[in-house]
């Protein structure tokens, strides 16, 4: 399993994904699922993704190799939607290889992906791209995305996180969706890879990789840990028979 | 979908479980998903249900009907372990009535159960009946179950609670837990069941509905969510590029 998470913000863009891949119990390794196309100055786009790493790589290379030898490609789209076409056309033609007939198999071919950036004359936008290669797009109201194994994560995004949210405070949220998840399901795991984008820097994200000894990353824990139940201490007591 | 959640405790077992049910967005109805057997002095048996509400109200109307009728029920077993077999297999008895030949279908003829109680002579005991009618019981180390939708409202659980936790504190851990999950999931709604049973009381269950305009829920809910807005606040601040 994974967990990604995207965020749209009025001050950028945030990207967090775990690293576990497992196939069974015994078969664990850790990938990336954070990939990052760059023309500095005119784009920055990073892609998350969750589900058939077989998938997932593939399209991921064939976007790389295309943006060499491809008359239009990731690298060169007018903007955010045409890029968000692409690599949904690109996933499509990945399954299609794999599975040629559409049969149903024991085995899931499909993958999930975050598509965010900022093209120049383009405002920042974040694509949620469905395994059938369709996709939708943050707006303000709806400002993140989830990909994977989202429920755990997803309570604390919904109490904190609006569109107005700093690129600090969404970090720290991510982090402690992250460590909700990673406490509740054992396919979700350490390290981290985080990627953010402040809008219009047309500049490469800041990346950070969050090992298990990130000095922050285990305050941070200890704090919400704490604070958790500090916060239960304090609560009204209930009046019981 | 639903969303059960129940918890032994040194000091006794806690049940909560929520009343929505539906059958498609534009078929949802109010069904109380915690049934409570008693015989005061001897024994209190509480069971929460998830799934198929077909196939949980035959269990329990069969439950019910055989209390009176049959020589061995629910109501005269010696320990919880053989109550939690009555249950399993009149759970495996309506879903082959209703699924003669166990064909796949588009149907999910199966339910989740949660059993809990005590009889006299025994200690309290909470027991997680599979939909195969196979069980599991609590421990000191694993002193809740949940079924149904549970993945929102298991954080804060795996945060806060533990055996010795007090009867008080997981009625609050229980409201919040469901709070985070209806505020996620449109499927699981108020009005609340909570059922608390003090150890060798051996006395009916403190019994609450909790509606939406509930005060104290209302107080809960509101301190909650401030508080973890407080407590982001108060985190370390990142230092991010």
């Amino acid at each position: 399993m994974t967990y990604c998470v995207a965020m749209r913000l009025a001050d950028g863009l945030l990207f967090a994904s775990d690293s576990r891949t497992n196939a069974g119990f015994d078969q664990i390794s850790t990938f990336r699922k954070m990939h990052i196309f760059e023309q500095p100055g005119e784009r920055e786009l990073v892609l998350l993704s969750a589900g058939n790493l077989a998938t997932s790589q593939s399209v991921i290379s064939l976007l790389e190799r295309r943006a060499i030898t491809d008359v239009t490609n990731v690298l060169n789209t007018k903007c955010m939607f045409e890029t968000a076409e692409i690599v949904g056309q690109t996933m499509r033609e990945v399954i299609r290889r794999d599975n040629p007939d559409g049969k149903l198999s024991h085995v899931d071919f499909s993958c999930s992906l975050i598509l965010g950036g900022q093209i120049q004359g383009e405002e920042p936008r974040l694509f949620n791209i469905y395994p059938e290669g369709n996709f939708i797009e943050a707006t303000e109201e709806t400002p993140y995305f989830q990909i994977g194994e989202s429920k755990y994560g997803k309570p604390i995004l919904d109490r904190v996180m609006n569109y107005h949210t700093s690129l600090d405070r969404a970090y720290q949220c991510a982090l402690i969706s992250f460590d909700s998840t990673m406490k509740s399901n054992l396919s979700v795991g350490m390290p981290l890879d985080v990627a953010i984008y402040r809008k219009d820097g047309l500049k490469p994200c800041f990346v950070d990789r969050v090992e298990e000894q990130c000095e922050y990353f285990l305050t941070l824990r200890q704090q919400w840990h704490r604070g958790i139940q500090d916060l239960m201490v304090g609560l009204e007591p209930p009046h019981l028979d």
